[in-house]
């Protein structure tokens, strides 16, 4: 409970190696995770060369965080090793549909958060890297990843060097339904986001990005509708690609 | 570490009420988990009334976990709270894609294991329902969840009223890639799978299902093509419906 509530994303990794047995025990710690029907829809690619983590950075869009990490974990959703096993057992497996991609993207979320929990009860950092979807398509190719599987996150991992302050987050009961989702009113906004829009930092985003409000640094900088339209059909024609018609 | 790696699914749950402090502090761990810009992109709808278990558990295929469970907790990838404080905000919120519902649902799954091993961690049980994606629709209905939000997984909670021994797992190595997809040739599949296909419940299923492997159960009784085809459609009409067109 403890090592859950004091998580914070590391970003800035010491040049510390991590002992294959470490990543060995956080990754079973993976494996013991819930999963769909206990098929284990998942698989990790560890990656250490150096000269893999620059080309796989420059997927992610060159973050400091990709670049320095002295390993990157890339969580792949894998039907492939399961329909494997069904096609050499005289089944025919049916799961190259949008149900069961999701259901493996599913399994490889767990299996990646308690991998992250492990390793940081092994007192490594973690940073996840949203960016895999964005350039899912690069990924698979430079990572050999076959069809009927799709890489759904990554997780930079390295031992700590920055002791960041816990980040803010909503009042934890403005996410909470009770019996029916409740409903958001104008009000109620404004009260449950207050806080957010009064750091310091965030009054910091909006004089550095010339902006009106900390909404619009989302909207127009970060999580842009161009951009979020543009990686949609990527993602789609990769998911199609990879054997998962949408 | 100890608790990751002894957790089992519990089906079964005693009439011990579960006090809401304790719901409240497993739902704040999950807040604590790692969330892509910090946006938070998730709800939980937690039921506890007794006629409306009885009701989402019928969207659930009546499983019995779903029925006896003092405490459903249906977790929803939420891009509608984020986009009303856009819209309150004078920014033009571009989440209504596939991209941003992916986003959501990343950290939904992150959001709910988090809250799982809070769960364990407090002497509770958990059992995920795969089941929340067949029927979205009808969840969506019954429990009021408005456009830009989707339920992408439900936990039964309760106190265990039963002992389950560790389920059986692959061996962990053969999910680990080094550097590259390492594929799986016909050799390594039945290496893999030969400690399951051996268990005694395996034979068992084959057997009472009257098939000639225990693939044959996954694909034929359990996992059918045909399912996973129809309620891949209906999953990405409903998508369509809740504003992330695919």
């Amino acid at each position: 409970m403890q090592l859950l509530n004091k998580h914070v994303t590391i970003r800035k990794f010491s040049s510390q190696v991590i002992p294959d047995k470490i990543i060995e025990e956080i990754v079973f710690s993976g494996t013991r995770a819930s999963t769909t029907g206990n098929m284990q829809l998942y698989s990790v690619i560890i990656t250490k060369e150096q000269k893999n983590i620059r080309t796989l950075a420059a997927y992610h869009f060159n973050q400091s965080v990709a670049l320095n990490a002295p390993v990157l974990l890339t969580v792949v959703a894998d039907f492939n090793r399961f329909s494997l096993w069904c096609k050499y057992s005289d089944a025919d497996p049916g799961y190259d549909n949008f149900l069961s991609f999701f259901t493996s993207a599913i399994d490889a979320m767990l299996f990646a958060q308690n991998i992250c929990i492990a390793a940081e009860n092994k007192g490594l950092g973690i940073c996840y890297l949203g960016t895999t979807t964005y350039n899912a398509r690069e990924i698979i190719d430079f990572l050999k990843i076959p069809r009927l599987c799709f890489p759904v996150t990554t997780i930079a991992l390295g031992y700590p060097d920055e002791i960041p302050p816990l980040t803010d987050r909503l009042p934890f009961k403005s996410i909470i339904h009770n019996e029916f989702y409740e409903g958001y009113t104008f009000e109620k906004i404004k009260e449950i986001y207050q806080e957010k829009e009064n750091l310091d930092d965030s009054r910091k985003y909006i004089l550095e990005n010339n902006k009106e409000s900390l909404a619009q640094v989302f909207t127009d900088i970060r999580y842009t509708r161009k951009d979020n339209e543009f990686f949609s059909k990527k993602m789609i024609a990769t998911l199609r690609d990879q054997g998962f018609p949408v």
